[in-house]
């Protein structure tokens, strides 16, 4: 393996010094860049995620294109229910269908725990390609999504607002979505170490739905699942970062878990998130992603102040949310340049 | 007028000693109610809400069939636009539709401040005609969109989970946005203040989209204009509730506007909440309206927990959101006969 030529986002999770503060950007790969755009026109999602070379080199093209401080896996939450036995079908510019969901114990039969090496073997192939392809220009991230995620698309059957369908069956039938959080959970244990032992040198959960929970239902369905996936990954001393959208009011229970890194939606402040997280775990976060759009002028500023907020140590620059199609290369450039040439206000005080 | 018989809300608003807490429930006139289903087979949206005799029988139901301590009239948030010259479609168990959105200085000439007597006068007259048949039994809630949410649908044009297009013209062009969203709080007092010269014992502000926006710029693009509305029903002394669903952040600069009530969503325990909120106001809610559909004696328990966590004083029970379509109709009952006939645990400390 290639020695880290910057490890800045390495150092950040591990709590270390940094010159600055790291930048990446969630969903940095895909959607807005022009290159990607083109491997869209020509190939599916599913080809796009499933070949190793395609996934490589649109993972690759936010770290050539835009200069950000990590990489993170081409790839989707949703193929570890695929991988589990469940159609899943990904409309573009539509969102994912899952035509047969899961909503009663006899479903609950249709799926089960998959042999990962065998499933995602392509995910995995595709991280020992894109790291031997950086050759150590920067760190490498995996991912999976937070087993309540999951079971919101596994038993909605599709996106939705409020995920009524997937609340009423964790509610109506507790057991059953108990069993199913349990068998996500395994998976995705074995889904991550793979991952790590194929090079990615960070994980990050995605709780996209985390948000819609109160605070006893966020550790009931969701967080005592992301703990054992915490926990897993912290006796590989593999580093972990939980992003748990919209779940403010668990940032300290997301703290204690011990993962390294949480990230942070745009609707918190700095100094709150620090509050409630503590001072040994590194934030993320947390620019709205609309405010891409801003005139440049702006959009540094807006970067600037959520910098001069954060500090520069324990602390990623990103988004509160992934970047969306229809923001201008430069405008993302813009976000990233400002970080790297960030010079504190004198003002700031560092934590 | 016919003096009250039931002012539980009223006390309750105005921090006087009440024997339980008030309960009502968000959206509890139409989608679930049986009744109400007949009406919808029968009548269009517009017609239900345009029809004083129609919203006026709306409006009672849920009073007659669940016995909630009061009524909210039966309309709709987007009168306003529609009133101010934008068309506004409702298309039946798929949400608004506004063809022509607001994009441009050009597109902001169609519209206008309407006099809401002329263009809003059936929803006084329900109002009027509710007040009348109520005869006194609960008290009657008026109430109108946030400017931002209302900005969300003029310029989006559909329901959206992000409003992207609404972020990016407020972020873009924010002097056409503060001009839009000063029309609408313009339009706004005068239609609150009509509402309650028509009958309205208190007006409810619905932001629902607020949380979408961070701490700054909730205040830049919500909260300054709502403040002008409390501030023009509080000089009329008349009793108002903000509810900014998500916007937990801002609890405590809401309840600085001097409002009588602040509406809270299920992401936030009753302790945080009065933390945040202060002592002075009132607090709404929370509960998850998808816990309705739990099994009675769960959906009981959790009733219980939540009066037990809000106290019985400067609170009204209520949902964190609207009530679901899907609800059974002695699910809704449960939830409502749970907050009546409720027994302080004695572990309970009153505040």
């Amino acid at each position: 393996m290639a020695t880290l030529k910057n490890d800045l986002l390495l150092k950040a999770l591990r709590s270390e010094k940094v010159d600055r503060p790291p930048v990446w950007m969630m969903r940095q790969a895909g959607r807005y860049l022009p290159d990607y755009i083109k491997l869209k026109e020509k190939f599916s999602f599913f080809e796009r995620v499933q070949t190793p070379e395609l996934a490589t080199a649109i993972t690759i093209q936010p770290v050539e294109q835009i200069g950000v401080d990590a990489a993170i896996i081409f790839s989707d939450i949703l193929v570890v229910p695929q991988a589990m036995g469940l159609e899943v079908q990904l409309i573009e510019n539509k969102g994912p269908i899952l035509p047969d969901p899961i909503k009663s114990k006899e479903d609950l039969k249709r799926i089960h725990i998959p042999d990962v090496n065998e499933k995602l073997k392509y995910v995995f192939d595709a991280l020992a390609m894109t790291k031997k392809e950086l050759n150590g220009r920067v760190p490498l991230i995996g991912f999976a999504g937070a087993p309540w995620t999951l079971l919101c698309y596994m038993v909605e059957g599709k996106g939705s607002k409020t995920f009524d369908a997937a609340k009423a069956f964790c509610y109506t039938q507790p057991e059953l979505a108990h069993q199913l959080l349990q068998m996500v959970t395994d998976t995705t244990i074995q889904y991550v170490k793979q991952q790590v032992k194929s090079g990615a040198d960070v994980i990050q959960i995605f709780d996209s739905w985390g948000g819609l929970l109160g605070p006893d239902d966020f550790e009931n369905l969701s967080l005592q699942y992301i703990r054992q996936i915490v926990d897993a990954l912290n006796d590989e001393k593999a580093l972990n970062i939980i992003f748990a959208k919209g779940a403010w009011h668990s940032l300290e229970a997301m703290a204690e878990t011990g993962t390294n890194g949480l990230g942070l939606d745009w609707c918190i402040s700095p100094q709150l998130a620090r509050k409630f997280a503590g001072n040994r775990v590194t934030l993320q976060g947390n620019m709205d992603p609309a405010k891409l759009l801003s005139p440049i002028p702006v959009l540094k500023n807006e970067v600037k102040k959520m910098l001069d907020g954060f500090g520069s140590q324990r602390y990623i620059a990103n988004l509160g949310h992934g970047i969306t199609p229809n923001v201008p290369v430069d405008h993302a450039r813009a976000f990233v340049d400002t970080v790297k040439n960030y010079q504190p206000s004198p003002s700031v005080a560092f934590n």
